[in-house]
């Protein structure tokens, strides 16, 4: 027996694995990590493997980053954590310095958190409390889009389209006003007419600008967006950009935001934002939407929301160090360059393939969908499985083969990362 | 200028404190932590403050510990994260045997998050869940006492009594059985009955065993969660210990709840997890509610929630030296110890000053209310401050002063804190 069955079943003894079914964890050859190099995951078998989904899609600059250890290592010796309530740290005034040179926010104001659907759960409050404390009652409700996913705490739930089975919940979410799926050619249109509609009511709209991920990269056009927000912005509606996923670098540009002219009052940064070294996440406001928050000391205007390890000193220290490393890395440029050759091999080795329905790319966020004649045939997980033991790392979502590799992926990696797909959907007998 | 004094005005231009009014944050003399050592913080300007909150609740052992820096530094030789969707990591497999150990749940599963509203929010879907998939229907609801506090996020909140006027999110809410607060001798009767009345309702009942940390340190005696326990079981009514703020040691016991002789069918864990360096939180599951999303892949039996960084690899080796750290530094004793000598010390010196009311203690999780006319009046804050500008970092809820001191404090600083609270109340001109 290998040493990976073995940890597989001590793993599976103790650990509940999040949207994974665990009666089938074992069986379904799960990667045991030992350790990691560059853009590579190892076993504790030694196997390698390609990490093709940045370690669920927060992983920019690879692994075990000397420049990222070692920021880490420096803030060790100065302190891992202090709290920010009241009180602040110079590397979390630092990294939030950073930020606020670079984020597509005016004005901004960084409040941290450590899980990304935090993060969202704090625009929402921010977003409904701002109307509050200005006196204006009524705007109460949220407007988002078909197919969206904000995380997983019931705010977040709430606005995001119930995906995975999961409206089994909807006793315990509050109701949303929802807007078409963006595979619905009118569904702009649409989101636009609802806030002309409903405005009076609305706190905010929440989008995910360019790429709805976790519905399985669905896509619509920069100027659609830039629509939605000049359309929010005369009728007065907060707009929150959730960049959770496609912040840092994913889409091209450092925020998908800039590509949609969009200049959100409050918008959501987790995953990429540490460089999938440390869960760090946080949503910025803008002045106007701080600005409602300012009032007495104590005073019902103060904003009553946080969370203990916000502005955690070691998460900071290895962000600050991440957004330098973007530019000196020159990595925007490499996301381009790779997305364009990752683009062309797709379009010459996946799409022509009769398993494969189409594909969609924006950056290096893509998504295969397959042209599985049911779900229960479980296409994405037999080719994903397939992938795997050839020593590439995917996970699908349904049927939707997800690729998303670090960013400073190489062109000989993404080559591989297409042609072993390319055979794993042949091993698959689909 | 101090350099203090520019870096706070730095700070609040671009960072956002939760729970802090951002108005007076510049005025309220912020500590801006440049470094740590031991149980002090360090600031600017080179000044130490004792950390007799732990860094708001969640340090155990000190700051720059080295055996804790020293797990960091050999993770970070391996690799800071893998994701754990679908795969694993040998380290976090380790940190959950580690804890499998030690907790006072039956079997053991372990739901890794980051923050700690976040576990209890993978609590209530689990207890929600665990109905649905065994096709009973109608559990729906929660059970909370008066007081509660879970955390931030919108279903934390929920269960939550709306403390810090936070019931401004009501419409987002969803709606909980409410017990009385724990101040009423009759709660644990009035919770009691409630739970033979509403059982067949009920997913189940949350609690903060011993402690109500948020509510301003509102204790009850072991005997009376016992009862309540036993009577959840009685009615099948499932029982989740929020230990966020209890766990690893604080009260005197590892955990709050062996003390009430509970064995929860599911407990939430973080603050004191990672000992109070990274963001991390846990929810543990018993076999029972585990086993009751076991089938099919990919069937709706399945949890469809995970956080990116859930077993983030840094957070789990921390967390796991930490544990060993608990036994071999023989912390449990000194928790006992010094709450003995800090109880004899608030008796003498502080419970007789006119300004105080009573104080409540339970291990080392204390608050002294403060005897104050009228909250606009601001006790709490003027006394923190004062205790601040003499070197001790306190900080209140409403009128009452928290002393959350690490786990590893000595004789000689618990003596510091009292006889500096009695100056600070004496300095506030109350």
């Amino acid at each position: 027996m290998e040493d990976a069955s073995v940890w597989a079943k001590r793993d599976a003894d103790v650990v509940w694995h999040g949207f994974t079914q665990m009666s089938s964890f074992t069986e379904s050859s799960p990667i045991m990590v030992e350790s990691a190099t560059g853009h590579e995951l190892i076993d504790v078998d030694g196997k390698h493997y390609l990490d093709a989904i940045s370690s669920l899609w927060v992983n920019t600059l690879g692994h075990r980053v000397p420049e990222l250890d070692q920021a880490i290592r420096e803030q060790l010796d100065r302190g891992a954590h202090s709290t920010m309530l009241g009180n602040s740290n110079r590397i979390v005034t630092e990294c939030a310095e950073a930020l606020a040179a670079v984020v597509p926010v005016d004005d901004p104001h960084f409040l941290f958190a450590s899980d990304g659907a935090s993060a969202v759960e704090q625009a929402l409050k921010i977003a409904f409390q701002y109307w509050t404390n200005q006196g204006i009652s009524g705007h109460t409700k949220f407007l988002a889009f078909g197919g969206a996913y904000h995380g997983d705490t019931i705010g977040a739930l709430s606005v995001g389209d119930g995906g995975f089975g999961t409206n089994i919940f909807d006793p315990l979410r509050f109701p949303v006003l929802r807007a078409p799926q963006l595979s619905d050619p009118a569904c702009f249109d649409t989101a636009i007419a609802m806030i002309e509609e409903h405005h009076d009511s609305l706190a905010a709209v929440i989008i995910e600008p360019l790429v709805q991920g976790a519905a399985g990269m669905q896509m619509a056009g920069a100027e659609e967006f830039a629509r939605l927000g000049v359309a929010a912005r005369a009728h007065d509606v907060l707009l929150i950009c959730d960049e959770v996923a496609t912040g840092f670098g994913r889409t091209g540009t450092l925020f998908a935001s800039q590509q949609c002219a969009l200049t959100p009052d409050l918008l959501v940064l987790g995953k990429g934002l540490t460089a999938g070294y440390i869960a760090q996440s946080v949503t910025v406001a803008s002045g106007r939407v701080f600005d409602a928050f300012l009032g007495p000391d104590l005073s019902e205007k103060t904003l009553y929301h946080g969370h203990s390890y916000s502005g955690n000193a070691l998460a900071c220290a290895v962000a600050k160090r991440h957004l330098e490393l973007i530019e000196s890395k020159n990595v925007l440029a490499n996301v381009k360059a790779r997305s364009e050759q990752l683009r062309g091999a797709l379009e010459n080795k996946i799409a022509p393939l009769p398993q494969v329905a189409e594909f969609r790319l924006c950056g290096l966020m893509g998504g295969v969908e397959l042209a599985s004649p049911d779900p229960s045939e479980r296409w994405g997980r037999r080719v994903c499985a397939a992938a795997v033991a050839r020593g590439v790392l995917l996970r699908p979502l349904g049927d939707v083969v997800v690729i998303m590799p670090p960013l400073t992926i190489t062109d000989t990696e993404i080559e591989r990362i297409v042609t072993t797909l390319a055979a794993a959907i042949d091993d698959a007998n689909l």
